[in-house]
């Protein structure tokens, strides 16, 4: 089969795309990893317009079924390995698995993930009180100290989390100001749980079988310090899942889709890019719910022209 | 007072972006002449992202009491008349009001107007069986044969909310073709209820008390024809509400506020826009939604640098 589209990507761009393309009558698939990928892990949306507050679980469950109401077919649990441009259509290959899918258009949707620190001790005590996901792993810091690097909204957010079960939560910044949102900020400050730490510079994590202590460099006394703390969250960004594209698409220094911000166009006729993984300016839950909207509109643009 | 930000505007772009500004703790002000404007007359909308069914009344409701959280002024009922830059600052000017208001930045979220024929007829017999608005006046011609005018997304939206009343609906689409959605073609199609016309320039609307036809041009025959019909809706577009803007910022040859795509920014220093009235491809509440969050965040960094 020929289909006039694949979404690769299942979260909020990928299904709002869906969402439009299922609309304009495309033959349209999703192909994903996993159905609203990191969005499953925000505890609490409240900056989605018609939601005052609601989970990303929540919030996908409910756009996945507005998807499948227009015959969009869902596969989940696979991985694209490549794209390979053909006359007039791709062919997409899947990591471990001999079918291919045949597409007259792409909209690639595959958003981004966790940034690492690289230094000692992350990759070893990850799951042994290192995690980059306070809303997965909040509940296991109860009574401890814990320390979140990043003092940006991911940073914040999961500061937040921890209110809830954490003793004392230590915001380690490496520039010289916390950068989120001032209104999370003030809820932090309230809470009198939390102390923000700027210009520090994560060295090492250490412990035995669990993690015990982190150790910085204080950049402005050029010292070297440490902090015991029973747990490390690491939320200093995001990188676009954008590996599987380089030499297919343009991307940009840190491995966004280039696009054309109107058209939401690749530099690949007949390839588009929607939300975090393109080079939008903010990854933002409903501006990745527009750009979704937009790119599948330019693909129903695209394909009239046949 | 000098505000941070006044949002012009309060439909979906212009909630949008004060969510976002009120989370940010920016001290805004919404300007606008009703709260949802255009949006109040969609009856269902099926195509925003976790809404399988709302009407724009609704949706525009629970976006004013997300936005309220935030501590956001809205100050309704009142139409800006003109923007006067002054020093590091904007004066605005209210209609038949003599205070102003001065903000330090601008978004403009004004939206978009019904277009009209400038056909004979249309204005002698508005209310009187010609209407702009198949969601406020349908109920009003039960039974009756109506025409749509325009083969466009709001002209079959149109036809789908007068399917519910009408007797006979005919769409007559200057093109040659109808434009709208499949999906909206084919539930129309499914009725029995609904004739198409392509290729006909609609030339007067006639009656006595009320309409009582339309006269149009065959453009492929050449022939002037007319249908008895009860009503007539018009619906072939909209028109950007920026005349106030003239002069002000830099708008395209349709109206619309030219915009960088990625920034939300005019060609005015802290005046922002963002959603229908500007020049973005494609006007859809969920794609104004994003707009509206985009220059936000933007408004934020250019706060920022003050």
């Amino acid at each position: 089969m020929l289909y006039d589209l694949a979404i690769i990507g299942g979260a909020t761009a990928g299904l709002s795309a869906a969402i439009y393309a299922g609309r304009k009558k495309l033959t349209t698939v999703i192909l994903t990893k996993e159905i609203g990928g990191q969005s499953l892990l925000t505890e609490t949306i409240e900056n989605f317009p018609g939601f005052e507050s609601i989970s990303g679980r929540e919030l996908i469950k409910k756009m996945e079924a507005q998807v499948k109401k227009y015959g969009v077919e869902i596969k989940d649990g696979l991985e694209v390995e490549s794209i390979l441009k053909k006359e007039d259509f791709f062919e997409i290959k899947i990591k471990n698995f001999e079918d291919t899918f045949l597409v007259k258009s792409i909209i690639i949707a595959t958003g981004k993930n966790y940034k690492r620190l690289n230094i000692p001790g992350e990759k070893e005590f990850e799951n042994k009180g290192v995690s980059f996901c306070s809303i997965c792993d909040a509940p296991l810091f109860q009574d401890k100290d814990v320390a979140v690097i990043g003092g940006g909204n991911s940073g914040l957010n999961s500061a937040l989390d921890l209110l809830k079960y954490a003793n004392k939560i230590f915001v380690l910044e490496a520039g010289p100001k916390i950068r989120g949102d001032e209104l999370l900020q003030e809820k932090l400050k309230e809470s009198g749980k939390v102390e923000f730490f700027v210009n520090v510079q994560p060295q090492e994590i250490l412990g035995k079988n669990f993690v015990e202590k982190i150790v910085y460099n204080d950049l402005e006394k050029g010292e070297i310090k440490e902090l015991e703390v029973g747990g490390v969250f690491i939320n200093i960004g995001w990188e676009p899942a954008t590996k599987f594209l380089k030499g297919f698409v343009n991307l940009n220094e840190w491995g966004e889709i280039i696009i054309n911000p109107k058209t939401n166009e690749s530099s690949v006729l007949g390839v588009f890019a929607a939300g975090d993984c393109t080079d939008t300016l903010y990854k933002q839950c409903v501006i990745a719910a527009g750009e979704g909207a937009k790119a599948a509109l330019s693909v129903y643009n695209y394909l009239k022209k046949d």
